[in-house]
């Protein structure tokens, strides 16, 4: 059951950042632990899945578990800043510029993104496996990738004409995608295996959890979701839904986890929990 | 000749700063590049000096020295906004906050930092010692290191009492110390040779440094060093000077730069220009 596995790849990981963790002093320390609490762990689940898949051991599975979720959490402590989305609130708690400051803030996101590359380079793994999962890290998260996305998703905000739909789909591409696809290959790339099925899998899989997170917006219940909807829609953002319409973006996600799940076909059976984890996306109403 | 080693290796690094750089679209990419541009190049100096003594080739120095100065540049960045040190100027030049604005400034620095990982896990370099120089990093840079030294020196500003010299030390080799440290030990990492001594000697230039930036926060020409004197006086900030006095401060300084020139006694003569270095960073008037 993929819930089942979500659940327990959240827990795990959890465990295992509070350890990582727990050396750091003070309140950077603390700010720290604080920053990398709750979350839905997609990303460490596909990481776990995708390790499991390739009979990687369990160990440098959650170090690279957790490193992605540090990578995460650190773009949306960044994110969350007055200077960007401005967001006092995350998974209902304050964010981190509230409870401390924006100097906490910076410096705390500055710092989870150092220890997801210690996790990596530290993993017990051969050297090569190591290499690529720090070399992958660093374009996924940097400057062509999620970093990129962000830049381009704030310009869009201030943009003369809304974005087309390659323009959306490159930068969700960007800013989800490319830590998406990380995450998905990385028990390949630990394995030393070829990756590019799980590649296409996350691929079509990212962009179906942006259309379906464009349509929650749209019809989502505030209550179940724990955000404001219609905020896209009332910023003049186009979305999916906006460019596609609601049957229109409905359909595209359904193709788009069927692309997902038929790009698993090498892994028969075993990545039931990887297919059930795309038809989840479409289906969830938070 | 130190300088004459000093300008060429800023030169060298500046242009493989801008061959890495250009491929960043936009005005991300602009950022990434103005942030990197300018600086002593103190610590790609250290890089290429180390790398030398160790028979390095020259493309794998160059990487690692782009990468400290990459991480270098967004630790600036970052440390200039609003929220940190609210510096307008860096080198005579609107930082990267002013010139674009907060959000971009983050952003630049997020990305410079995993440029830095980039740099070092593609070097041309034996697996081992790619992962030694980006494991190295992370800890030097992160929330054992650099970023807890930030952390550390703003809640010293706000603190009910000044700062001890134990502490100021701890600061300081948190803060600058690690990242020198890093430097000056990379030639040996990239070799697989014994980096103590090149440590011992970053130890001890890295406080001499640091002691001497107080005595230049004091005594210094306002023209000359392109900063405004007398800024941690007025701020009641506890300093080397303010805790030692002038001559003591100079004697320390002094003393710590003949310990550092002694750690490089294993490199006989080949080791003139680091410490032509270490005994110029006290001499210095900017």
């Amino acid at each position: 059951m993929f819930q089942n596995a979500l659940a327990e790849a959240g827990a795990a990981v959890s465990d295992h950042l509070d350890d990582v963790l727990a050396p750091f002093e003070g309140e950077l320390g603390a700010a720290m632990r604080y920053a990398c609490g709750g979350g839905k762990r997609l990303r460490a689940f596909l990481v776990l899945e995708s390790a499991r898949l390739h009979g990687v051991a369990r160990s440098p599975a959650l170090d690279a578990a957790a490193a992605i979720e540090a990578v995460h959490a650190y773009s949306l402590v960044h994110d969350d800043m007055p200077c960007m989305d401005d967001d006092d609130l995350r998974r209902g708690l304050p964010t981190v510029h509230v409870k401390w400051d924006e100097a906490m803030a910076v410096l705390t996101g500055d710092a989870l993104q150092a220890v997801a590359f210690e996790l990596v380079t530290d993993a017990d793994l051969p050297d090569m496996a190591r290499l690529c999962l720090a070399r992958g890290l660093a374009r996924a998260g940097g400057g062509h990738g999620m970093v990129l996305g962000q830049v381009l998703d704030i310009a869009a905000e201030t943009a003369a004409t809304p974005l087309t739909l390659d323009q959306i789909k490159r930068l969700q591409a960007l800013k989800t995608g490319a830590l998406f696809e990380w995450s998905a290959t990385a028990g390949a790339v630990m394995a030393g295996a070829d990756p590019a099925p799980l590649a296409r899998y996350a691929e079509a899989f990212g962009l179906a959890f942006q259309i379906a997170d464009d349509i929650l917006d749209v019809e989502g219940d505030e209550a179940q979701t724990g955000k404001r909807v219609g905020k896209d829609a009332a910023a003049g953002k186009a979305t999916f839904v906006s460019l596609m319409g609601l049957d229109g973006a409905r359909a595209e996600a359904q193709r788009l986890v069927d692309l997902a799940c038929d790009a698993l076909a090498p892994y028969g059976e075993a990545a039931g929990n990887l297919r059930e984890a795309a038809r989840f996306v479409i289906s969830r109403q938070s």
